[in-house]
């Protein structure tokens, strides 16, 4: 139960010491965007928000609270669909996903506490890799925030990376040559994203029990990626 | 290298016991969908393809091979986008996807053979899964075939299910209550999707080194799901 102004990564280098494990060279770090909101104190309490006439008629489409949904707006760049019950978003992370990742689900026992995504997710994927750097003496630690997200097409939500660092997030295997020694036509893996749904099916998704899982063995290209390189440009997207 | 007529179910057994492994209650095996393509011998030679007139003008838009278009709508039902290089579709099996998932990377030498989606990946998943639990002696097995697809609004692409056995691919939490006794409010979790990126991650996806992944611990609810239970209803899809 992280409260805001913890030290994330201080708390789980002490995990991963208390399970007798460390950091080596080439692990990944999956942490669930959650903690991290909470670290970075992302609460808005709804009583202080006052909904703009804006929310008040997008609120009355979507059949939500006008308050939760002028901090959508405020969370977003567009806003893309509207349903009742679903408002869906480009992000101001420019992600594209349902009610701006605002978290109603699991606070403080006051009904009107709600979370919103880190400020910046690559940089508190930045602060945690160099404390567990530095805390473990590595140098290529990957560090992916993870959260879930529904889908165009496809049911259920599926965890993906919304911040990293320490590696690109899509690995280019255009050009490699396969089995057989010929090339390969087009082949760009969302390697980030993958790395975030294993978490994901590890962490489960009701709770917080599991909020930061440690994979090791996986193949993934380091260097100075971001959140950015993972999302199609809007002009490119054929199903915006 | 998998040949046409093969017993896959088989062949991964000897893998698992030739690696001093078995098969345990609540397992997950995932299979890259191109070994279940190659041993049901699903090579098409593009010689014999005549294409019919639309397949012509969508190759002309798409710029690529008019036989290899034809192969493309002779296995989809919709084409929903074109752009040159890219035809989305709605594959005959419900999903959408790029080309139909026909793969014309990784073949026998000759460039003129492609290889189609198993004919019903579900078929396939379900007679793995009834050879691996006689020949290990459970019950409680859950197979996945996996493929990697391109999706809306990230770039990318990650390990989906096409096809299943032995499990619920999506866990509906909506109604469990959350670390603080509330009750969540909608999380419907694509956890059969999350298994197939996770088992994607490590098969890699340039080559068939590691054509299936064996998956220990995972949690997914056992029962007779099915590829169609993953899909959103084309009528309610927001993004079409």
């Amino acid at each position: 139960m992280i409260q805001t102004g913890d030290d994330l990564a201080s708390l789980i280098a002490q995990r991963i010491r208390a399970m007798g494990m460390t950091l080596k060279e080439g692990d990944v770090m999956v942490v669930a965007q959650k903690i991290v909101s909470k670290a970075e104190g992302r609460w808005v309490h709804l009583s202080q928000v006052t909904p703009s006439p804006q929310a008040v008629e997008l609120a009355r489409l979507a059949d939500k609270d006008p308050r939760l949904v002028e901090l959508i707006l405020q969370e977003s760049r567009e806003i893309l669909r509207v349903r009742p019950g679903l408002i869906i978003v480009e992000h101001r992370l420019g992600f594209v996903c349902a009610n701006a990742g605002i978290d109603h689900s699991n606070v403080k026992g006051d009904d009107e506490w709600v979370l919103l995504l880190p400020e910046d997710p690559d940089r508190s994927a930045r602060a945690l890799r160099a404390a567990w750097q530095e805390a473990f003496g590595v140098d290529n630690v990957a560090v992916i925030i993870n959260d879930s997200h529904g889908r165009a097409w496809r049911l259920g939500t599926v965890g993906v990376a919304i911040g990293l660092a320490g590696l690109h997030p899509l690995t280019d295997r255009r050009g490699d040559p396969d089995l057989t020694g010929r090339t390969l036509h087009v082949t760009v893996v969302g390697t980030a994203d993958e790395l975030a749904a294993a978490a994901s099916a590890v962490m489960g998704q009701a709770d917080e029990a599991i909020p930061a899982v440690h994979i090791r063995g996986a193949r993934f290209q380091p260097g100075d990626g971001r959140l950015q390189d993972l999302l199609r440009p809007k002009e490119r997207d054929l199903f915006r």
